[in-house]
């Protein structure tokens, strides 16, 4: 506990001075938010603020985690975790550069963004599937039921990776609410893998190498909110949302816990049911605005309200996951 | 540790359900703010937003620890804190009371504020240097030592007590900031207290009961913390300050810890130096306004972005205040 300890203090303080030097840097290369039409009208005021803030707890992340972990003889859950994270970070960047340097609001086309989204889960699944301690069964919490899978494992892992990243990236629309979400289901995620290897010896280090990489998410992302939090002076790009969600994904993958991010699916389900409600209407909109958030912040609610009522929503959801693990 | 997490969940619940019963009750009684003419200019508007929301996170917070708490053998810990925070919250009951009805924006004054924390506080210290359990000793942690004070330990507990409570109350300035900042001190504690009973099982179920006390307050402050953040529908006023600061330092008196809320800290401390250098140079200010919070809000940072470095700081500290209660 106290190397968690550290290695979530390191990481903070790498992003606390990682924060002053990335940001006027960002603001120099203009690359500045071009806010997207479809938004609410309030976040006009956002134009300007610098992108790609990601890079600002990305590296002090991964450096944290390799720095604190366990010998490189029981990290091939950590590695698979930190493949995945760098992975899709990598894929959210390219779009952020696209994005930014190109001008054009949208990016990469929803396709060319899901392809590389789609190899890269098949790959993380396969890598998985094949470790003879993760293979093809998952844990299901409170019902302490193991579930296996067998080779279908593949297509749901796919499914449940790109769900997972892209949900994150749905969730990053207000200042600070996938920054301070993720940081606690990170925090969560931690302390989980340390019970978890507290009850199973064999793979201790390997878990607790997974408690580091969560620990160095937590204080990565808590120096980051320094930043991020609302007025944001930084927002994080997608390179920011897909490395929260990739590294998030690969921690449930290679503990087998289909963790419930509920904030995350919350925004992915309030985008897909505002879609089908208005294609079977012909028009009528069921939220005033997906994903969920920009609804709540169109009914009235100052944005800071939002942020906390989901960072609430998320602290007792964690605090119930962790019900599962503890004595 | 199950126990624990059902006992914020439980604080957490009530408080959620009772802010939207005590909310328009408080307005419809007219327990208003009156913001005071020494804030900032931009606090005008906080005018009007009720007062005494502190209910909302006392009451759950007792109902929740005596429900959850093992067996009334072994509670006298427990009863100690509890009484701290019952008694400094029914002063600061009266002050809010006073200033409420009366219309007189100062409500008490210091001095008739004071004299009845300094008789609660010798009353307290004295409780606790008789119980054979706790004594003369303060712990020192990191240090590894044990600090017998004899009966000195008696002014320097009053001295421990009024200033907490009274640090508690100056932090209480901007939205969600003493409720935050005080839930993570809380969960510290609780953290503490566990890791404590584990190395001490003759006080294990005695220290659990100052555990469970803490996790009760973190659940019912992160109730709170859904009207209370920024933009604040309800303020807690000096019942709910002086209930989070008695509450505390109750806690500080059992466990012998001479904890560091070192957001209180700066805020007593910054007071005292404006006031010294305001004496010594006659009538130059050390910072714009003090306490400190307001100091950073007059030099141009946003309210929540405060609120936010507040919290983070607050966060590092509980961490690092861990690092000598775990392997």
């Amino acid at each position: 506990m106290q190397r968690l300890i550290w290695t979530i203090v390191a990481a903070f303080a790498m992003a606390i001075i990682l924060g002053p030097i990335v940001i006027p840097w960002l603001k120099k290369m203009k690359f500045g938010k071009e806010i997207y039409d479809l938004g609410p009208q309030t976040h006009k005021k956002k134009q300007g603020t610098p992108q790609m803030g990601g890079i600002i707890f990305a590296l002090p992340a991964l450096i944290a985690a390799l720095a604190f972990s366990y010998g490189t003889a029981r990290w091939d859950f950590m590695l698979i975790a930190l493949v995945s994270a760098l992975g899709f970070g990598l894929i959210g960047f390219v779009d952020d550069f696209i994005k930014i340097k190109l001008h054009r609001a949208e990016g990469l086309t929803p396709k060319q963004k899901l392809a590389p989204q789609i190899v890269l889960s098949i790959g993380l699944a396969i890598w998985a599937y094949l470790n003879p301690k993760i293979g093809s069964s998952l844990t299901v919490p409170f019902f302490n039921v193991e579930w296996n899978l067998g080779w279908f494992y593949i297509p749901v892992m796919v499914f449940v990776l790109v769900g997972t990243v892209n949900s994150a990236n749905l969730l990053d629309g207000l200042d600070g609410l996938l920054g301070g979400c993720g940081m606690l289901d990170f925090a969560a995620m931690a302390l989980i893998c340390v019970a978890m290897a507290a009850a199973n010896p064999a793979e201790a280090d390997n878990l607790l190498n997974v408690a580091i990489f969560a620990g160095a998410m937590v204080g990565a992302l808590l120096g980051f909110l320094r930043y991020n939090s609302h007025p944001a002076r930084v927002f994080m790009g997608d390179v920011g949302s897909f490395f929260i969600g990739g590294a998030l994904v690969g921690m449930t993958l290679v503990t087998r816990l289909p963790v419930i991010a509920l904030a995350m699916v919350l925004s992915s389900l309030s985008d897909l049911i505002q879609f089908a409600y208005f294609r079977a209407t012909h028009g009528k909109r069921f939220f005033k605005m997906a994903p969920l958030h920009h609804h709540f912040e169109l009914s009235g609610m100052a944005e800071t309200q939002i942020v906390a009522m989901y960072y609430i929503g998320t602290a007792v959801l964690c605090l119930l996951s962790l019900l599962g693990f503890v004595a």
